[in-house]
């Protein structure tokens, strides 16, 4: 079995809170991260599959089209957004890493059609990561 | 002569837009940076100095001490924040980089007494930098 | 399940060697990593946990307190320090990335209290990485 | 259990295209690297091995030694090299990096005798990885 | 005077000889950039600009044009292409980073309407890099 | 005329510290930089030359004789060095990286004879970067 990564990238803003509380309630659960206004982030993603090279091509599935999949469903849709307003599968979700990378499965794993979705890595910083394994 | 770089992070949101548009043209003239709920990235900012080193110190300027000005008079003003309303300094101010480096470089510039502020520089991807040299 | 990761850094000196080896044994064994007056390293740390999102909150834990413990209890005793001679918790142990590992395994564990410590990764050149998973 | 990774580096030229196809196939196929004059990237190698420290050493093998052996074994063979005509252990095969991870294990797999080999990652642009775990 | 840049990739593959030299001459004086089959790097082209920003916009020219220029003179003509074979405007031309330099700027100077053009840096690996400024 | 730059590493240790002071006026002056026992970083080295290419070869430089030069001259002096104790050169010299910068343009620009020796950059960590042209 090989696993075969697509990096993409997007730039999305977002305001982490619960609507349930109010915005002191937030400001001690999410700090910083809820400033009202928002704030954004380079939001890298990669996405990986799992599986084994067809034999004819020597690749588990083609990477532009791994690719053109990444793009056509997610990175349209998230791309210089803000992801608490602009996005409809992200409607009612707290935009964590892990909220979206959970999201981002559930989108990508039946489109993967060649070999099999094996992990959501989402990263917001270059110090903070999250990894989905469904 | 030598030049003493100090690299800083913050994390915002903004959107493109001048008042005086309407949204079409906004859209027209700044493209998906001016979506209207906004989006946000990772900005790095590398504030660089010229000077000759102390023959005490062998330092132009402590970077510790560079860093601490950088981060009370820029970054805890924009990380996490929304550069459209979140900050005084920028009130009126269209947050491209190139704007946000000759706004940076009026509130430095006076506080470098070690040295002399030399250029400041400011990506807001990794594909995209501005620099200003005063 | 999901892993959540939290990146840290730290700059220290260190000489690899085994007291009960003479210097001749010391240089055949760990090459120019037993030079006598040490050499140094920006060590990158990865610490990695593993749990599920609370409902309420969208985080497996709150990255700023992970980010806190890692800093009491990691970085700030090996931060600028020489891992031979400065650090109480590294006494008697030879400061290869691998014992760094096991070490910062023993003291991170108990203090995650959300979910579980995964793994822990140091790099101290872009070329040579470690991982444990305990 | 302990992961010991090194990264090396290589570059070279390559095209995709099965030798059956006619150019017209291969451009369906492989698109843009199928280029008849071929292309060609920066490929980064990781290796990693797992085992245990020597308690002597604090090292599951000193990476020095693995770095010589991923060189003599692979880096020589392959760096600025022409991958579909100028490396014997690649003669008739595809050059994806799924094929050459899976050459460069069979390669290096019985090389490692400290520890065990775990992984081969390949990353062919910083957008494009792949691993093989044997 | 602001700076702006835009960073574009492309992947190509290329041999350096003289064709004035025999292939002994030729290994002499380009080591193994000379090897007859050809190797290849993921090429990083920074492009960058110098101008005044539009009171109106903040810009000194708008990212995406820059970008979109940069891809239709440059990219699509060299990216998964041989550098000495595929290219028109490389005929005759040795293709080290500095003469790729000098002909990019021939190309894209006369393009560069608001503003002007300041710099063409080319990096061929992370350890080699070229600027020229016209 | 054209800049060519080679990046190289290198590793080592240091404390900065003026011997005419005591413990606690290094350790005001300096910082946590001024622990006795030393710490040390990750080096990176940039040494650019400015020239015009050979129209033989189109290189300024053979980028392979800059990299051995530098090698020879510096990183085999420095890498898995104490920069206090190890280094003839450095006898008597604080070890910022103003100093290193400076000591290293004086030892490299008599040996760079095709072109001229431009800029040394160092970096001794991602935030810290210190350029002298001379």
């Amino acid at each position: 079995m090989i696993y075969l990564s697509r990096k993409e990238y997007f730039c999305a803003s977002h305001r982490l809170f619960n609507e349930k509380y109010d915005d002191q309630k937030n400001m001690e659960v999410f700090g910083k991260c809820s400033n009202p206004a928002g704030h954004g982030h380079n939001y890298e993603l990669i996405v990986t599959i799992v599986g084994e090279p067809d034999p004819e091509t020597g690749m588990i599935m083609d990477l532009k089209k791994l690719s053109d999949i990444i793009k056509r469903e997610i990175i349209d849709k998230v791309d210089h957004k803000n992801l608490n307003v602009d996005v409809d599968f992200l409607k009612g979700i707290i935009p964590t890493t892990e909220n979206l990378a959970i999201v981002f499965w559930k989108i990508l794993e039946p489109k993967i059609t060649q070999g099999k979705l094996y992990s959501i890595k989402i990263s917001e910083t270059e110090k903070n990561m999250t990894e989905f394994k469904g």
